[in-house]
């Protein structure tokens, strides 16, 4: 190799882009091998010495590996922060985390955290509302906030849909959401349900005297659908739009967190698909890395996973996620960077999969105040329906925050009662 | 389990979405199992039984898990088109490969194929130009198009880049292309590169009398900004916009694909972060998946793999996801559905990564003359730089169209006889 780009008594710089990977070599290469190609590809560097490379600007823009370790087979890699377009995650993405997943010196590359500098993280919007704002427009102080997801995931009619919202939200829920695969659809289409989901929300509200939310599903094809989809849960008077922010990738959720400075919606990131970039333990990235780029973008609210429930992702992990997306300085750990987030509003984790409401003690004392929780089946396949449902997570809640065990408080909960037959 | 969608009997029909899964279901389920979760998850299903499902919701929606092979792993799912909305990636996306790769009763999950039915086809815009479309712009009949990537990745000034781009297209290539991590920096802001770039190839065409065409990386992080960008293409005489499709996402795709219906350029897809998706052979989604689905939206061109070169790829899948990007009606082998692609267009294909001039005749004997193929160190890493570096490829293309070997034509050609020593 003509360069080598690892260089163990570099130390990064205040202003760089800190990348920290986990790199299985291909047979036949060393880690350090890998990790020059890798920091090459990944910024200035072609595959053969070449001709147009100046001597300037290999010295100015070269990355620096500067952390390598054989054993666990992590590499951290610092870029001059000159390499990228401020404020554009794709450009990011394209550069630390493209054509090298598919380098044949690698077999297994897994992009484990990235640390911001300021000027970096300054060219960002970042959440419009943030966890705080979000507790301002519910008027819900110092506890967490209880959700749904209407169910099932697609099939029901708006009228059904309103249905199934109102009586969520009468029962003691917060928010209520769409599914991530319901749209805009004929059985379902977006116009109706929202604007009878949301007379169903103002309906409870007046007779709950409580602030509700729901989080219409706006995502679709082309960003003017999107905004124009905004424009109707404005219109019927919503507060929130929610986005699957994979599939509708960053371009898209950039440009609509833009249009949103004019709309002020609340934004709830939903994160189906992930899984297939970071469930693997060895490849694609994490979710932490995720979540970071989705608190930069813009997002308020935020799937981060459940500690409990059907789908995968460890404690340790999550609650790292976390602290991630919510603290204003993030300390350093063997899982990620420190990071400071400057001006960046903090994100509202969201535990949402398989949860019930016998799991709220629990949920409770895994995430503290600060967290949303949302209930599908947990809710709906209450013996009783969902209007006994959402009452026996309700009520789950309000022991737990008087510090009353749920057998106790189901002596005067017939709902949290059956809610413990079926699930404790 | 209350629910079973798998019926081995039932028989797909054609106005239904296919898909294709590879599932390693997790210790203590069988496949059957398995199957059923995830097509019930990927449609209609919570996981629990819920008062809100309807029998009618279950009959007339409900998936039909059709073929379940253990010995491969493979499962079928047919989907009723109603669940889906026409037109949408993201939608599709958040149905059938959204939630279920983080199901805990699966282990690894991959999405190996997806048969669209007409009236989905239909949804699409698919290519403006296609590979025919470009064919009558640049005025190539029929033998491949040669190509370049400006080298080093990033750090050239807008001068040196529109230089290298100057010499490249003299001696001989058609097109040349951004890196994908090259987009608005400082060192190259997007406007001069381009005024510059193009200015160049006007030279180069008023010389030469032939069609060249130069594709700027447009990816930017709102819609608005692509636009933008693709504006000051078309205002300097620009034919081509250059997308990274998977780090733009599909929402930034779809939307550009839409404006571009007034603004008329060539979408040149690149691919970059795809191999997080698509390399690991247990998870994620097949790259014939992703192309598919470029397809659908609407891209030109396409990078689809080498074949020989630094990344992975092996020659039958390559070839596979050829025929399905270039065929007006694919036949079904064992990697994909049989696909009618109606009147949407084919796509060009693109190779690209890792070659030079030396592999032409193999390349040639691999893709024919349907196909781009682009030399980025290739060129530039030529003994004599870029010019003879372009001058070699085009010398051995027209000895492997005229049947003689490179040797032979070396006899006639420094250039290629300096690349023959190089890379032979």
């Amino acid at each position: 190799m003509r360069h080598d780009y690892v260089d163990l008594k570099y130390e990064p710089k205040g202003n760089e882009i800190l990348c920290m990977f986990y790199v299985e070599p291909a047979e036949g290469y060393t880690l350090k091998e890998a990790a020059t190609h890798l920091a090459g590809e990944s910024s200035i560097d072609t595959w053969s010495d070449i001709v147009t490379l100046s001597p300037i600007i290999a010295k100015e823009l070269k990355p620096h590996v500067y952390y390598v370790n054989p054993r666990k087979k992590i590499i951290k890699v610092a870029y001059n922060l000159k390499l990228f377009e401020l404020g554009s995650i794709p450009q990011l993405l394209s550069s630390v985390a493209g054509n090298i997943y598919g380098m044949k010196l690698v077999k297994n590359l897994r992009l484990l955290d990235i640390r911001f500098p300021k000027a970096y993280v300054d060219s960002f919007l970042g959440p419009l509302y943030g966890l705080n704002g979000v507790r301002q427009v519910l008027e819900i102080k110092d506890r967490p906030l209880l959700g749904t997801i209407v169910k099932p995931k697609v099939g029901l009619t708006s009228e059904q849909h309103a249905k199934v919202a109102y009586d969520a939200w009468l029962g003691g829920l917060d928010i209520v959401k769409d599914d991530e695969n319901l749209t805009n659809q004929d059985f379902n289409d977006f116009e109706t349900r929202v604007k009878l989901t949301l007379k169903a929300r103002k309906e409870v509200e007046r007779k709950t005297g409580a602030k509700k939310g729901y989080m219409a599903n706006i995502s679709a094809a082309t960003v003017d659908e999107m905004v124009a989809r905004a424009k109707i849960v404005k219109k019927h008077g919503g507060r929130y739009a929610m986005i699957d922010i994979v599939t509708v990738g960053f371009t898209g959720l950039q440009s609509f967190r833009k249009e949103n400075e004019k709309l002020g919606l609340i934004i709830h990131a939903h994160r189906a698909m992930h899984a297939a970039l970071t469930r693997n333990p060895y490849h694609g990235m994490t979710m932490l890395t995720l979540a970071k780029l989705a608190r930069l973008a813009g997002v308020d609210q935020l799937h981060i996973g459940t500690v409990v429930g059907k789908m995968a992702g460890d404690k340790t992990e999550v609650l790292n996620i976390r602290d991630n997306i919510v603290k204003k300085k993030v300390e350093k750990t063997n899982l990620n960077f420190a990071q400071n987030w400057y001006n960046i509003k903090p994100v509202f984790p969201v535990a949402s999969g398989g949860l019930n409401p016998v799991q709220i003690p629990e949920l409770y004392k895994i995430f503290g105040k600060d967290v949303i929780l949302q209930f599908g089946g947990g809710v709906h396949a209450h013996p009783e329906g969902t209007l006994k449902g959402a009452k026996a997570c309700r009520d789950a809640l309000d022991a737990t925050l008087a510090g009353i065990s749920l057998k106790v408080a189901a002596k005067k909960s017939k709902e949290l009662a059956l809610a413990l037959k079926k699930w404790g």
